[in-house]
Parts: C-alpha cells; sequence; structure tokens
C-alpha cells in the first residue's frame, strides 16, 4: 500500500501559500506490536495549524521541517497488532495530513460516530470544535437568560456552535462574520438574532445600534479590530472568552519572523465596564466529554442544533483548505476528505 | 478673603506642561442657605487627572476651559449655613485646586482624620488610594498564602500599598518601580520580597529568575510594556488586575487628540495561562467603607503597613507635582499642601 502524504517543507512568512508543501508518496510500513495502522478519512483543518508551523514551542512543538504536517484526523483501523483498537474501529487523533498512520494508541479515542460518514461529524461538533463551542461558552461566558451574546467568526466551526447553544440558553445572539451569504446563513439557518458584515460595516456603530444596552458575553475567535469594537460596547458585568484570533495568526515582523497578535487597545473598558476576560482551552474539558455528547446529541437529534460541516476533498488540497480558512471561506467546520 | 485658585486654560497635548493653567485671585463670595466653606488644605495629585482635562466625557466630565481643576482634596469647614456640615468639621471632597471652596454637600464627607496634620492620610491610605488598593487585590486579586503578587507602580500611592497588603496575606511580593532609591524603598522600608527597575533592567528576563513558577496575581497601575512583560509571566490561573495605565496617558495621535493606550499583545497568555483579567473601580467600594478603614487602621497603629505621603507644598507648585507623577518621582501618594 502506498501513503500520501502532506510534508512541510519550509516555514513560511505570513499567510501561507502552497510553496512550503510537499506531497510525498512512500509504501505503508508494517504495524509493529502494540500498533495499529489508520485508513485516514477525514483531517481537521484548524486556525491552530499556522501556529504549528512556526519556529518554537508554544503549547505544542512546532511541526519539524520535513515532517508530515501535524492534523487532528479521524479514520478506520485497518490493520492492529492492538488489541485496545481492533480491525474496523473508527477513531480520532494526531494522524496527520496523510492516508494511512501508524499509531500506538497514544491520543487516539473511538470516534463518536457509527459509520465513516459520520467522521467528519465527530470532529467537529461533536468533537473539540463543539466542546470549545460548549464549554466556552456555557463554563467560562455563564450566559444567563435574556442576556445578549456576541459572537466573532460566527459562521465558523466553533462561532456558528457558540451562537446556537446561546440561542437554547434563551439569549440575544449577534454574530460577526465577512460577507452577505454567511449574514443570511446566520439569520435564517440558525436563527441568530442579528448579524454584522465585518466586509460591509462598522462593527462599533452596528453594535452601538443593535445592542445599545451593551454586550454581556463576548466569544472572541478573531482578536484584532473585531475585539476592540466588541470591547467599546461591553454590558456592566460583560465576560469576554477569548478562543482564538485568526485574524492575527499571519502577522508578521519585517524579518518575517512570526508577529504577536495586535492588542486590544480598549482592554481598559473592561475595568470600567465592571467586566472580566478570560479564555478557553479545550483539553482541560476532555474529562467531561461525555457530557458534552450526551447533551450536543440530544440537541442536534431534536432539531435544535444544526451543526455544518464543510467538506473539502482530496489530499492534494489540503492547501487550498487551510487558506480557505484565513481568507474565511469556510461555512462550518472545515474538513477534507482524504 | 481671596481665593487663589488653578484654571485650565486649554487642552494639553501629550504630558501636560505648565502652560495649560491659570492662577487666579478672586474674592470668596459668601455663602448661600445649605452652603459652607471649605478651607482646602491638601489636594491629592492623581493619575486620573490626566484624562479629566481631555475633551469629552468619559466616566466623568472633562474639565471646562477656564474652570478651577477638579481634583479631590481635604479641608477644614470654617463658614457654614448648613447644619450637617458645622464649623471645624475636616470634611473630603472634590474641591479642586483651589484655598477655598463653596459647596453644598454633595460628594462631601467627613474625613477619617481628628486633626488637619492627619488629612493626607485621609486621602491617602486610608482614602481612595487605599480603598483601590486593598479591594483591587483582596475582592479582585483573591491572592492566596505564598503566592506570587506582582504589582507595577509599587513606590506610588496605590502600588506601595498592594504590595504591603499582599505580604499581609502571606504572599511573596515582586514591586516593579523606577530607579535604585526606589526599589531599595521597596525593599528595606516595605518589606517587598524583591523589585525590578524598569529602568535598568528588562522586566519580562527579570520575572522569569524572580519568579520561575510566574506570578500567581499581577496588580497593573501602568500598562504598556510592563504589562506585556507580566503577561509573559503568569501562573497557570493568574488574576490580573487592571488599576491604571500611568505610562499610556499622554498617548497623543498625530493631529494632537488623545490616543487610546497601547493594547497588550500578549493577552493571549491569560488564555493559556488559564488566567483572568479583570480591573478594580474604588467606587464600587464606597459601601465598604468601614470595613476597609478598621482594617487598614489596625494594620497601621499595630506598625504592620507604613503609608507614605510625598507632600508637595504651595498651590502655585501644582503643575509640577503633577509631572512628578508622570515622571515617577513620587514616593508613595503624592499631596499638594495648599
Amino acid at each position: 500500500m502506498t501513503n500520501t502524504s502532506i510534508h512541510l517543507a519550509f516555514r513560511p512568512v505570513g499567510l501561507p501559500d502552497g510553496t512550503m508543501w510537499n506531497l510525498q508518496q512512500t509504501p505503508v510500513p508494517p504495524c509493529e506490536d502494540g500498533q495499529f495502522c489508520v485508513r485516514v478519512h477525514y483531517v481537521s483543518i484548524d486556525p491552530a495549524m499556522r501556529g504549528w508551523i512556526n519556529e518554537g514551542t508554544t503549547y505544542i512543538k512546532g511541526v519539524e521541517i520535513g515532517a508530515v504536517m501535524r492534523a487532528f484526523a479521524a479514520g478506520e483501523v485497518i490493520e492492529s497488532r492492538n488489541a485496545a483498537f481492533p480491525v474496523g474501529r473508527l477513531v480520532t487523533g494526531m494522524f496527520g495530513v496523510q492516508q494511512f498512520a501508524i499509531s500506538d494508541g497514544n491520543g487516539v479515542e473511538t470516534a463518536p460516530a457509527a459509520h465513516i460518514e459520520e467522521l467528519p461529524r465527530a470532529i467537529a461538533a461533536l468533537g473539540m470544535p463543539g466542546m470549545t463551542a460548549y464549554w466556552g461558552l456555557l463554563d467560562k461566558g455563564k450566559p444567563k437568560e435574556d442576556e445578549t451574546v456576541l459572537v466573532s467568526g460566527a459562521a465558523g466551526a466553533v462561532g456558528s456552535l457558540v451562537g446556537q447553544i446561546a440561542k437554547l440558553q434563551g439569549c440575544r445572539v449577534i454574530g460577526i462574520a465577512g460577507g452577505k451569504a454567511k449574514c443570511a446563513y446566520l439569520l435564517h439557518e440558525l436563527g441568530f438574532d442579528a448579524a454584522i458584515d465585518y466586509k460591509a460595516s462598522d462593527i462599533a456603530a452596528s453594535l452601538k445600534e443593535l445592542a445599545p444596552n451593551g454586550v454581556d458575553v463576548y466569544f472572541d475567535n478573531v482578536g484584532g479590530d473585531t475585539l476592540d469594537a466588541a470591547l467599546v460596547n461591553l454590558a456592566r458585568g460583560a465576560r469576554v472568552v477569548i478562543c482564538g484570533a485568526i485574524s492575527q495568526y499571519n502577522n508578521t515582523l519585517e524579518n518575517g519572523a512570526p508577529a504577536p497578535p495586535q492588542g486590544p487597545k480598549n482592554y481598559m473598558k473592561i475595568v470600567t465596564a465592571r467586566g472580566s476576560l478570560s479564555g478557553i482551552i479545550v483539553f482541560d474539558y476532555f474529562d467531561r466529554a461525555t457530557e458534552f455528547r450526551a447533551q450536543m446529541q440530544e440537541w442536534i437529534q431534536a432539531g435544535k442544533l444544526h451543526p455544518k460541516e464543510h467538506v473539502v476533498e482530496g489530499i492534494e488540497h489540503f492547501s487550498e483548505a487551510l487558506l480557505m480558512l484565513f481568507r474565511g471561506e469556510n461555512f462550518g467546520k472545515l474538513v477534507l476528505k482524504v
């Protein structure tokens, strides 16, 4: 069997154009004792990937030059010398951007899926993006009925779930997204109360109109000017939940090195609003996965929550898929079908 | 009687050099029914004054051109047609930078002082700076025994109290201040465990050495690069308490208008540290003044807490006193003796 895999050739400056990826084809090695082989079906395309290809270590070591690109993925065990992961088991794990992965089971879990077709959702609404939205909103944002919840990146993997879960808590929900189509999706398919097209309008001014009493919970996926616009519109006692800063991940210094995000110049507004800022790290909630999945599946089955996966086909389109994220071209969770 | 008062002639750009102040001498008007006249003895010199002389309204309306400069102050009632404030009563209130103030009692309180000589402390450790330090640290920072507390502006009115109160909670205390003399004051007079001279050393690198396990509570009076240096040294679960941003209050745009502070580019470190950021607004704690003063006075009388007032004499030196604040030349609470 031949494995097709995507490797990091060099570290990009700014937006990762396709040139730093090498597609390789190599034989799949045999499994050793304790190992098993996964046929990877779906690769999760995540904003975090931009950080992983930088030099150095943040919360996780950077991908080494020449190595298979790191990715969270889902697939099926097709060969096994590990009793815990028998052939036919559907699994998720850090399998990388490749067709076949040899694993010793470290970090691998049984996927919440009965069929291969359910794997995209297993790495979306029922996986890490889902957990991030669910716990970030409920445990960090602590929205109360009738409060106003604002979410940026609202048509994305996490944001689209945050808004829907907030609606299920009885909140008024405003989403920030780019373009008419996304805003229509928020309003007409997901039931948001209002949508702000950041490409066409001044966010701070729109918020002043849409939330004259201020925002009680702001769930931030994008950072930058959007975060600053939200900060000037906080209600008293507002909770700002930082999830990501996708608008800032391709920032570079003049020498080409990665630059930190733009700091929120309006951070003192958190003080005057008697608010707080904290963040969501999904790893902290892995031990509550059962609780989370039971609730999400109940909502999905009852037709109260509509997850969406945006599937791009073909491992050779990995680079374009990643760029779609940073260009804001995805609706819902972006996954690559291998 | 003649009143000497300081008036705002125009709005300054950046650091307020002396040119925007007019000293005027006018007769003290007689008291009307319900009014009383205060002989102002001490004027509180506060960083907030910089904001008050900007155009427009933030949490309080800007001082109007030509008006007496706003100031919190302490004095004695010398004439009264208001039974609640009899002659001889020592009081605090927004009396402005002047020798005599006519008041109707709005916002005026009896000073926690038995003699005129105790008035500086009444507007320092026992007044708003004291409340800010006490509640900001204890109610917002929530330090626990053996935790590491970091405070910037550590030799200033609020910072010097924050560090001492943190020591009284059994914490390890690190102060950031400018210059050798201030650092020696922190270490040898106030009992801080460590001091970082921001004019002579790299704060982030010093913190890495002095607090290898990170900072549990960061109390920020200065903002800017100091805040960013603290953010990269947070311990897991750290609480960042924003009190002020004195390093940023004189920022100006190219057109001379006031500019917002530099945003903390390392704000995502709050997320990875599983920390939080909030602020302290002293007004929220006025109803707990008795509780606060009882504890502070107990500590002071037991010799466990050493407040310091830095007195500048002469109303004609108001402008220099204000500049001392922004140049970081004061030790403890800066007050102007009128």
